[in-house]
């Protein structure tokens, strides 16, 4: 509608998930309809920017050199590293309350068509972290689908030669999902993945 | 996880359409994806608005005292005023080409149950508007609900002994739609709409 508002409304369409109504939508909620909230949503961006930083050891959300989880020593003990695409997916699995070990976050996955290399991913320190952390168990938590798998072989080779198991968690039909309503990508992993019963 | 980045998290939450995963997604993209992206966002966000204002006459978004609708003389010609509830309204309908006359938008409905009065609408200079500039047609394109029943009712009143001629858009089933998918509340304006074939 006008210059300014077409830029905030083009600058918000880049956040993941939102797309150009939502942007429209969010843009006159923050020019017209709530002022005060364009101000106090820059100031506490402005200053989370300033306070949140990667975790310079696992890549997860923190506010100082390392976060809390690779600072308590029992996640330490079980000498698990779970490697997982986005900081939401450790949020996920820590909420679910599953896992009690360490992670690393990728920030990614491997997609050559997207132009996505290991020197795009949070990988600089995986190696030596895997070796001075003692890491006996990596479980691959990424993505069902192609980039997933390119990026757990290519983590699987780096490991390779070490004293690591590596594991991929399991596909298959959500907890409480019916066959019937599932899609078929969602099908052909769980009857990939079909185990004697 | 961290004070500052559940701050984020709570104020994004706040802008229309942003459930508490979605705010996680954008802070995580915002704080350590795109850490640029925070700087760029909260930039455009204060300079919209700087610059941004609703329009004097009508309510819409624009960056004089005016809106390019309201200037529009050929609009004014047709003596017809449509009353929405949010800029986004009169976005789609501008975008749907159905219209050419001028706009009044409220930025709410009214609302008793969540404290929204009349003199929480953009109200204040709507009846000497409408006499100023000879409005003969007032079409209220308010939600198919019981507020905005409710605001059509006021606004009727407001207006009633003048010479306005008072309709609400239409309302049944959406283009291309079948009745198969219909939900009741739809059906049930569809069927009282109904019209002589
Ligand atoms: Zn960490
Ligand atoms: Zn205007």
């Amino acid at each position: 509608m006008t210059p300014a508002f077409e830029a905030l409304q083009k600058e918000l369409k880049r956040l993941p998930g939102v797309g150009f109504r939502s942007a429209e939508r969010m843009a006159i909620h923050l020019l017209l309809e709530k002022p005060e909230a364009a101000k106090q949503l820059s100031d506490t961006l402005l200053s989370a920017r300033e306070r949140v930083r990667s975790c310079a050891s696992c890549g997860n959300v923190c506010e100082e050199e390392r976060c809390s989880i690779c600072e308590d020593v029992q996640r330490g003990e079980s000498f698990s590293l779970c490697v997982v695409e986005h900081v939401s997916d450790l949020m996920a699995i820590e909420k679910s309350g599953a896992y009690r070990g360490r992670y690393h976050v990728l920030h990614g996955k491997l997609s050559p068509i997207n132009g996505v290399g290991p020197e795009n991913l949070n990988l600089s320190g995986f190696e030596s972290r895997v070796k001075e952390e003692g890491v006996k168990e990596l479980i691959l938590a990424l993505p069902n689908d192609v980039e997933g798998e390119a990026t757990c072989h290519y983590l699987t080779e780096l490991v390779e030669g070490g004293d690591v198991e590596v594991s991929r968690i399991g596909f298959g039909l959500p907890s409480g999902a019916s066959v019937l309503y599932a899609d078929s990508g969602t099908l052909k992993s769980a009857l990939d993945a079909r185990q004697r019963y």
